[in-house]
């Protein structure tokens, strides 16, 4: 197995702004000039619609995007593909087609060949060992919460600080995080919108801005600034 | 079958006040004057700190709440209880014990006998047909998604409006329930904090403050005012 390449998205589009433009220059900088990129759309309803607007973007840059069906051929295309992207949208029906179409274990299996491997939002949940730390709502149920993997920690995208001006009586993103840590061992990174996580093999990077907090099992909550140094949460526990 | 009767609660604590207190005239007047709750406190980790915290609050108005547990003597406690009360806390958590004790089953038959019941936030998510409206963070993956079904639609608790100033790109309530609606034909009632709704059989009214929005597939949404006549929702579709 050669070292995985990737490059996990908080959010795809930062507010004002256009889809992907808060990231663009990493994310090109990242891919290192590819002419073909497979899009992952499964999580948003329409398929074809969402493809059209990703390959859109991607002209601009001089890219062509492919989009991935869950039939025989999606196999043969990724096979054809420079990177692999998976789009953001509702984690649970994601990861609910990844899964039927065998998908989730042909994805994991290339970006372990070296396949680099970008995720934005739902796409960064499933890269993390499970979908346990999703923010979206449960719309269908997929066979298992398992995810493909990529990391051996939990992912929360859009993660959010408790607001102290707020009278509403939900429970805030940290008291989420901690009720998942009543129930797994395994640590959470709370990705700000605006920040991303770029992987080299062993070396773990955070990137973008408003940086991450990481939540573990029994200890206090640790901030991490844009540009810090990662790879320790990549080492086995 | 017996026509149920159920107060379902958005939220257990409205912003500023005391545990129930903004619903409980109304809950005492539901309950008419039980001497013993069964009360279920799977939704948090420390069952038993819940339910003393419960149990401090009933006692003020002369009631007795007895715990509900997962081991075999949950039935007869259920038996002999005059109401059962399904607290918040984490909607996954909760359903997966009710499932694996068994007592999704005994409940759903006590309360079709004529037992009260109670739901806040989670305890009234689980009083749906399923937990695909749940805004809780799967943190654990129960067997299946299927609750009680004491209404034939699905309730989303602590329903909140778009917020025009707000800059997260997270998705909205209301765009999460169009995306359950993509793949669900089932409506939801999306209950604002401060709002609970009460069944007697056939009848079932919106009440509390604040009102509700009702998302159907392929309609617009509808709005509900506090004392709205909802038995409609009852019918069969």
């Amino acid at each position: 197995m050669t070292n995985p390449r990737l490059f996990l998205l908080s959010n795809s589009t930062q507010s004002g702004r256009g889809l992907f433009d808060h990231a663009m220059p990493e994310l090109l900088a990242f891919l290192g000039g590819p002419r073909r990129l497979a899009f992952v759309p499964f999580a948003l309803k329409d398929r074809r619609g969402y493809t059209a607007k990703v390959a859109e973007r991607f002209a601009q840059e001089g890219i062509e995007v492919v989009g991935l069906g869950t039939d025989a051929r999606a196999a043969k295309t990724l096979a054809k593909a420079d990177a692999v992207f998976v789009g953001g949208g509702n984690t649970f029906r994601l990861v609910d087609a990844l899964q039927r179409s065998g998908l989730l274990a042909a994805i994991r299996k290339a970006v372990q060949g070296g396949l680099p491997y970008v995720g934005s939002s739902a796409g960064t949940n499933v890269a993390a060992p499970t979908i346990r730390t999703t923010n979206d709502m449960p719309i269908l149920q997929p066979r298992r919460f398992d995810a493909i993997g990529l990391v051996p920690f939990q992912i929360n995208p859009h993660y959010v600080d408790v607001d102290p001006s707020s009278t509403h009586m939900g429970e805030s993103r940290e008291q989420r995080l901690r009720e998942y840590l009543e129930e797994n061992g395994v640590p959470v990174l709370g990705l700000r919108e605006g920040a991303w996580l770029w992987r080299e093999g062993k070396v773990l990077r955070l990137q973008g801005a408003n940086g991450a907090r990481l939540f573990r099992r029994g200890k206090a909550p640790l901030e991490y600034p844009p540009g810090a140094d990662l790879s320790f949460l990549l080492k086995k526990r």
